[in-house]
């Protein structure tokens, strides 16, 4: 008997998806019948990327897996009822696209790009930068993707540290852990980059006693989610020249409100929740083995941790 | 008996360089006279990097060498006779800065930056860009300074490819050479960017066939001479939309003239000559190294080419 897959997201998702999805399924061996508007009692497993619809998963008796088309869970880890293993996406394009973007911005604030960007009195004040081996970059959150940043400003000589909850090693990066290897992480840290999940214990982790620990000038990177910083401590040290730089990706509101303060600060770039998003063709190979594992009885790939919220 | 050594320069310069030559000779086992008032009748070896006040160099008869402190030489060489080798500096700070500067603004025209730096209408348009792996960079010239921004482009996924007057073969960069292939390198590119030696061959290099072959919208990176560049035939394809945006470091007159329609193009992006600089330390021991190879009759490191001109 095939498996009854039920795709639940936004309706242009599914565009983005009709096609490499079942190239995928079909790939990886596994004979399913994919579908957008089957009842979820009725389904062995749900891709699952919903917009305002959350679904009812509480009956649903056949249900194996679900499978998220993001690698930010926490706004439908609640849908899932703990019994059902909940997948994060790890995607090699979401990955790729996160390492572009952060590199970018990364070099763009260490080579002060922006006074040559706009420059209305066409001044001609030739200061060339540092070099990036003198320019300190704090990475919080080191899994697949604060790894992968970390790797590639390593690679292009920048001192690099990262954060994470539980200890890690990786060649290039500085290694921080726990509460008090945050404090060290953010000691004069010239740039800091957020990509830690959202949890209870990583909600606004940039306050104002983090903030207070970078270097003077300070330049705040956030791709991660807009709920790692606390706002007001944010626009606070903007104020006082203690943060010289925000540019934010990720918002507790999207689309950020016209009237939020971030769109009219001088200091701030917004930039629209474009950092990285899950490409349709690597992300359906990772939706496709999982079926494949959970069909075989092979352990899943980034099974969300319930007590974690990752 | 020490040797004499001229170092001769802007007078800005010399305090950069006053402590770590010295330095450098001392640590490469030279025992030389460092001085910035020697007439060059005296020198044996001139380190050379002059502002307006050129030396006449014609009856140096002690002179074994004399040893740029530029990348670019075009400026310098004829100064220079051709039976004395000059040498060129090959730093790796001063790479490490072009690596820095060409990542940086390679990143930034992919990502369409400027348009969430300046955003006035305070627009939320989500719209990831593509991987780096489907974006035709490339590279004219693969010295040393070509070669390792090719190489960071590549590590980072960009499709690169490269062209150079003689046949080279670098992984991870799609190498062209001689007349035919300059056409190939450019046919299609989305984003160029120059890093030619400036001779007679490449003086305007990119002259309008040559944009004419770029992908429609593309945009030019100069940080490498500004004569490489055809400045009206930029300015018509900038006006065609042929070419999309041009950041531009380098120019024919430096500081760029204020009247200069670069300046106040809304598609140009001028950086006053900052893309890198050579670094006292690293060319020091650049330096020292040379001396000490010239006094052990060792081959120089770097001697430029007086036929090629580079």
């Amino acid at each position: 008997m095939s498996l009854n897959i039920l795709f639940h997201s936004a309706p242009h998702r599914w565009a983005d998806y009709r096609t490499v999805l079942p190239d995928a399924l079909a790939a990886a061996g596994v004979d399913a019948r994919l579908s957008t508007d089957l009842p979820p009692e009725e389904a062995d497993y749900i891709v699952y990327a919903p917009a305002e619809d959350r679904l009812d998963l509480s009956r649903c008796g056949r249900l194996k897996a679900v499978l998220s088309l993001w690698a930010g869970i926490e706004g439908i880890a609640d849908d899932v009822p703990r019994e059902i293993p909940l997948t994060r996406m790890v995607d090699e394009g979401l990955t790729a696209g996160m390492v572009e973007y952060v590199t970018g911005h990364v070099l763009r604030h260490h080579l002060g790009m922006d006074a040559h960007i706009v420059n209305p009195d066409h001044e001609w004040r030739p200061v060339p930068p540092p070099l990036a081996a003198d320019r300190k970059v704090t990475i919080l959150g080191l899994g697949a993707l604060g790894t992968a940043c970390g790797r590639a400003l390593a690679g292009l000589g920048f001192a690099v540290s990262g954060w994470s909850r539980s200890p890690k090693e990786i060649d290039g990066i500085r290694c921080h852990s726990a509460d008090d290897g945050l404090a060290t992480a953010l000691d004069g840290a010239e740039i800091v980059v957020l990509l830690l999940p959202l949890t209870a214990d990583t909600e606004c982790v940039l306050d104002g006693p983090a903030l207070g620990r970078l270097a003077d000038g300070a330049v705040v990177i956030n791709p991660g989610r807009g709920g790692l910083v606390d706002d007001d401590a944010l626009l606070a040290a903007l104020e006082t020249g203690q943060v010289g730089h925000a540019t934010l990706d990720t918002f507790r509101v999207e689309p950020l409100p016209q009237d939020h303060p971030y769109w009219s600060h001088p200091r701030v770039t917004v930039t629209p929740h474009v950092a990285s998003e899950t490409r349709p063709a690597s992300a359906s190979r990772v939706i496709a083995e999982n079926v494949r594992r959970a069909e075989a009885g092979e352990p899943l790939l980034h099974v969300v941790d319930r007590s974690a919220g990752y």
